[in-house]
């Protein structure tokens, strides 16, 4: 079959591999929609997973299964299905303590173009079918439902670990389309004043439609500064990191009450340390929480946030600036996220 | 002072009574506007805290800062300041370990037409000043911030009790105000499927508004029915009680899935016992938690609470169905929530 | 292979069983101890879990891996192995949302003698073997480790469910067997005072060396009046139910402050509504949060509370005061704890 | 009135200062037992709270009330009180949302010998005598219930921040007499395996006696590989942090599991930067929680924790090993804190 491939870092191409094989608890699916994503251009241009070779690249889908094993009992050939970016080995100890995206060693929950070829192929295979992929709803777009891969969980976690409570104000910190799904998180879980931090225009624009009450632009001086200013020296109750690197924590340490919670779902792929700023952590003595995680994944997720979708909650397609139609267009797709142009949010391509 | 107070059981009226004395920590308040709670009918007329005598009623109000006792710092005379129903003593044990409304004993956060003279009233007296009242955001309109002293943090604690998460299906049985503001608060929580029941107009039109995705009206044949059939059989996540008496409890354990919660916010004014239908609650197997309680007050929960209505995440104003303008109509507006013509949700009387 | 089984309710006897087939994910284990449990009692003689023909009794055992599937990774042939009386299906929603004891529908993870054949039989199946069982840690007593199949993880959830912390006084009411655990579990998890519920002698006894710092005797009158009464009028924090009946809740709310948690593990087998008394439960906002749920079951957990067990923090020894030596003892076993002996606590047959 | 101060940083000494007013609110107390503490070392010899003059020492005391103001109810002048070091404005917004060591700002919530006098004084003085006194219980020896002032409340923080649970595997980094009350803490909170990190004989000799299982001395290798050692790989599930600097977190992340939190209990006082190894932390996505905050202060902590001491939960006499009798030994027992000899844990003087 025909897939789009890291070759080694620095390299992608097309190339051919086997169709995979269907173990009894798997399914095989021939994906709909697929969409590139940041980590991919992480994985390949910066060598953030270390060096791989002619791995399919990506794991945002949603596909229509074409083959399931002996053992599968709910999702049937011929189903439409969303594909999490995470798919867990749900029996796992990591799983049974609640942290299923880790089971089997720390992140190891994600296995799409990480240890096992991604879903940018002919077809892909997904481990434990019934715990891991959801019936696509009715009347959801595949453009829009495989935004519920990647963006919509890794953005709403934010708000969930940074533990949005009613009439908390938070900063968001970046505004892709993980950081807009953050906003849109923290808004529905009952942020009041909601200050995004950002400059690309459409991005703000976006931000603002999914609830951000303040734009930061950090191009007008320090972040923590205007924060500061905005909310009368008594800075934010939360924070979620979706952009920035290593030193993005220490503005954010800054800028938070005591009792708040850093909610970190921007995965950090370069430098030796974070750092904390010990005095305004409170010396260890802040109750400034320092959280972080990679998403959950599974089928009882998908199918929570694609019920957000469906009753309108979070409105997906402000996400989606490009749309490809045919396979064959992953490459300028996954291009377009490599040279972020000023109008790109999130590109899709539907086959 | 003019004061309109509960004269006896089933009794009120128009009396005089002297200006309240100001503790050194306390502040006397001349209301601005004010709003006349269901509660206030269960006090009168149906005797719900006992035999009162000349008991000033009311404990929804904002108003202004007459007067504050010497250990004051924040609040000043002039201030316009949003008045929670629920003023507590926050050094009380039970505040300190979280429980702020029970401080003093259960339910002995709740003072106001309880066990001391409510806001019906020329003045009326604030403990705590510092601790209990909120300066009134500019730009908020008093009509719609008293609002804020008993119906959104009621509502909204519905929410919090069920603790409803990103994608769940929730139940809120009963859409008057307090309801309506359990609806918006699952809304602005994470609920996706979200079940109000309730029949009159107004009422479900509110509610749709507020972000009910279905009406389930009880006149149309049993709710739990209704709940499975467009669940599917599964149930829902979630139950906020609102309304309804002891025997609601059967339905939302009935209609809700193991792990679920039940949120009640209804103040249960009669009867012996709240009744747990055994099989269905897993014969104490079950996972579905039962828990109610009295909304959190105090100088916090309104400045947060305020700060949602500020920033447009709720709309208070569509709650509103009568508006009066001067005290002499306190009367009317309470008899109007005695009487509930079908067009009412919720009436105010501004000054 | 023989089995002993409840043959209809009311009757058990020692039938023939082919031995149980293995799947692909499962075990067959041959039994090294086993334990009977009320819930055993409750279901030949009381009909509890409804009408059931030759099916094989008993949930709580310790044994050796026979068999394993060919998709079983973990678990080997030969492994002495602890058993949980919960085998959950790891992968079905319920078990993602974080209620493993609910996969595939309310009390559904419960499997051994309620809905397949139960584990006193010479061979058992196991399903999901890597998911569900755990290595016997060196060292430790089988007859001890049986305790770990039910005794110790119901005990222990009802601390959890009442979320006990530091300092917290708490009642325990039920002292036998598991009754007992929850006593351990709250003292190991924070409790101060810990008055247990309970009158037969050695159960006083044990509950004493498991951390009860007050033993309430039902005999020497109302039990509420009695806690109430060393709580000098205060009630307790929290309230772990062990025993009793439908009316137990009563008590519970009316002894337990605002703010406190019940936590049930009971198996409430009869009736048609646990109530709970509306005025002392705050009419409905007194924040006494009614909690309840089967045990969680599976390997994380077996091996988790194994720890506990080998470094010592509970000892299970002392529940153990009837041992027998010999599958045929297994009717002697079952039939002490219908009778319930004076000195009985708990029986354990070793094969 | 005599007091023992801070003249500046590097010189303490005997002086002579007003015996402190009485605030309607507050209590005058003369100490029956003080404890000197590693702060008062930090305070005075390493300036870690910035320059102070003629500022009393000492946070930690028993006393006996001399006055009350006129607003305090339940303490009365010759009660025999706990005074906790962390004394909250119980009605500040930070105290509301449940952060009381926080009220007034980050940390504010210590105020003795931070910002105002201390307890190494003829006379003291406690704002909001009825929330921040606890009447000492009859029987417990007050040089033990100094203890309670700091040492116990700050442990056991120690573990609720790491949130132990039944079974969890636990590393205490410190065995001083605060990462002595985190073991004790972790013990009575549901530890199994509990790797105590130290060296001296002791603290060691201590550590067992609190519940650690193992020693981890760091003078035999480095203590991560140790852990990973003695956990076959796997790392612990929580740490504690009670000792070391701000490198000691690289340690802690290293050693715990995805899915872990970190308490930190440490005053850390030099460093721009606390660093966490962002490879080890799961490039941000591994969800190791960092926690760390000041001891919860007031009367309904020191009553719980109390409880504990009354009910032989803890045994905090072993901490004890140097007893000074009269005040005027003040100045031996914090010198003897200083030079840390070897056979000291903690020091008290009673009166």
């Amino acid at each position: 079959m025909k897939c789009y491939a890291m070759l080694g870092i620095g390299k992608t191409g097309w190339i051919e591999k086997d169709k995979p094989q269907c173990g009894p608890l798997d399914a095989i699916v021939k994906p709909i929609a697929v969409s590139p994503c940041t980590s991919d251009i992480h994985t390949v241009w910066e060598g953030a997973i270390g060096e791989r070779h002619d791995m399919v690249l990506g794991h945002e889908s949603v596909g229509e299964v074409v083959e399931v094993g002996n053992l599968v009992r709910d999702i049937k050939v011929g189903d439409k299905v969303l594909v999490p970016a995470i798919t867990p080995d749900w029996n796992a100890l990591e799983s049974q303590g609640g942290f299923s995206m880790h089971s089997g060693g720390m992140l190891s929950g994600w296995k799409f173009s990480n240890f096992k070829d991604g879903v940018f192929a002919e077809f892909y295979h997904v481990n434990d079918a019934d715990g891991n992929l959801a019936v696509l709803p009715e009347g959801l777009d595949p453009a829009c439902a495989v935004m519920l891969s990647d963006m919509v969980p890794t953005g709403l976690h934010g708000a969930e670990l940074a533990d949005i409570k009613f009439g908390d104000t938070v900063c968001v910190i970046g505004i892709g389309p993980v950081g807009l799904m953050s906003v849109a998180g923290a808004a529905i879980k009952g942020a009041s004043q909601l200050y995004a931090v950002g400059s690309r225009p459409n991005c703000v624009q976006a931000a603002r439609e999914y609830g951000a009450t303040d734009i930061i632009n950090y191009r007008e001086g320090d972040i923590v500064d205007q924060i500061m200013d905005k909310t009368h020296g008594k800075g934010v109750d939360k924070v979620i990191i979706a952009g920035g690197d290593n030193d993005t924590f220490i503005q954010a340490i800054k800028m938070m009450k005591p009792g708040g919670i850093i909610g970190n779902v921007n995965y950090l792929g370069s430098g030796d340390y974070v750092k904390i700023p010990r005095v305004e952590w409170g010396c260890g003595m802040g109750h400034k929480t320092i959280a972080g995680g990679l998403m959950p994944g599974g089928r009882l997720r998908m199918e929570k946030l694609a019920s957000l979708l469906v009753t309108g909650r979070i409105d997906v397609s402000k996400l989606i600036t490009h749309k490809f139609n045919g396979f064959e267009h992953i490459e300028e797709a996954l291009l377009l996220m490599k040279d972020k142009p000023a109008d790109l949010i999130k590109p899709v391509v539907v086959m």
